[in-house]
């Protein structure tokens, strides 16, 4: 469930490269009755138990013995099988016609694969001109004044993206996915060019998809990307930076981006 | 983008019943092209951008200029109408009807609204014997110990389920939802009477919605939960504690679930 992975991490004003531990993130689609039903993105691990428990929350069994079998082929693909009995099938038929919708991709899908398909469509960062960490770990306390909402209520993310003249573009939101969105989506409608996304949250591969579809040169994070995220971005020569946290980071991908000062290099 | 509810605060070892600050969260039904394209839970506020990043993200339009209109009328339903110029209508059309499925609501939506329809079908959890606080914060460090991933890569999310005898099933994921999908799922083919639900994480709506399903009496969470995931614990009876952290925590629903020493009310 961990992948290894040589990172750059600045550890108390020092250098230090080196091996980091990232969380594997595939996804997993959930098959009901022969039929797509979702595409979640999962650690993998505990596939039958997450099937179950996803079927039971959603409705679909009231106990295990509405299940007539539940089949997980690891090699093959990403793909789980989830078999009803008769009289389930009956009872939950309509909502599942009703729920289900057609697979966006007619092959199994596995990291790899999904990773290939959307890196052939995946157009590559251009280079752009290095900034300071210092001024990252700015952008960092920018986001952590800016977040108004979370230092009342505990429960949201925040998004803050940066252009020359400094903050351009700032939101919250209880889903990470659409603090980010609604962040882009304030910097469409402005035509800014954004250099820097900062994020309270963690990168998964949601979220480095969309800044990568936004074209923003660098991505920095205050948690942690998943190694999905962090191959995505190294495809797409995204600069990575993950753990933002004054005088720590961890440069996952393209670091030339990214200016540290000569002493910190000694 | 803030409610403000009533709710028992522990806070050093004293009792202190006031005012608590939660996040808003509402669905938003995005309408691509008059067809409901999906509905996500979100904070209101920004919805503008919120749909327009969404779509630049999705990749359905290439910027603003792909917009025809965005519309979103915050009174009549929480729907926000995006349209498309002809050009773009041309580009996107075959994806959209691929990926538009049948909204599982013939009407409008809105936290109230939804509520109300989930609260219709909920089963109300019923009494059960109280549990000490202690043991609350004893379940909160077994969670911690059991980390293991998220020590490892600081990108997981974990959900440990407790019955009488202890530790009863245990699960992490890149998700949190999938993460209490697991932990239930194992749960479910254990046959196991679980107590108490304790999160590494919020709790919004959806993953309170997952402990009623479960029948699950205590949910309690390291950090905060949404206004409407309180809202949904108390139509259930279901006790939601937050921000649980030793020696302090919030009761927000159905205290009596909780035994706090005589001590710390005085």
């Amino acid at each position: 469930m961990i992948q290894k992975y040589f990172a750059r991490r600045i550890t108390d004003g020092t250098i230090c490269d080196g091996e980091v531990s990232l969380a594997l993130e595939e996804p997993l689609q959930i098959m009901i009755q022969g039929r797509a039903y979702t595409t979640i993105m999962r650690l993998p691990g505990d596939e039958i138990a997450l099937a179950a428990g996803f079927c039971f929350t959603e409705g679909i069994i009231d106990s295990v013995d509405d299940l007539a079998g539940i089949q997980f082929c690891k090699d093959s693909s990403n793909r789980i099988f989830v078999s009803l009995t008769p009289e389930r099938t009956s009872k939950v038929q309509s909502y599942l016609e009703r729920r289900s919708f057609i697979s966006q991709s007619s092959c199994g899908i596995c990291g790899k694969e999904l990773l290939n398909e959307i890196c052939t469509k995946l157009e590559k960062i251009p280079p752009s001109c290095p900034i300071a960490l210092e001024r990252l770990f700015s952008y960092a306390d920018i986001l952590k004044a800016q977040q108004k909402l979370f230092s009342l209520t505990g429960c949201v993310h925040a998004a803050a993206l940066f252009d020359e003249q400094g903050l351009a573009a700032f939101a919250e939101d209880v889903g990470r996915h659409n603090a980010l969105d609604k962040a882009i989506g304030k910097a469409l409608f402005e035509h800014q060019k954004i250099q820097v996304a900062v994020l309270s949250s963690r990168a998964s591969f949601e979220m480095v998809q969309k800044v990568c579809r936004a074209k923003i040169p660098i991505l920095a994070c205050v948690s942690a990307p998943t190694y999905l995220g962090v191959e995505l971005a190294k495809a797409a020569e995204l600069t990575m930076i993950g753990f933002l946290r004054k005088p720590n980071a961890t440069i996952y991908t393209q670091p030339e981006r990214v200016l540290i000062p000569a002493s910190v290099n000694s």
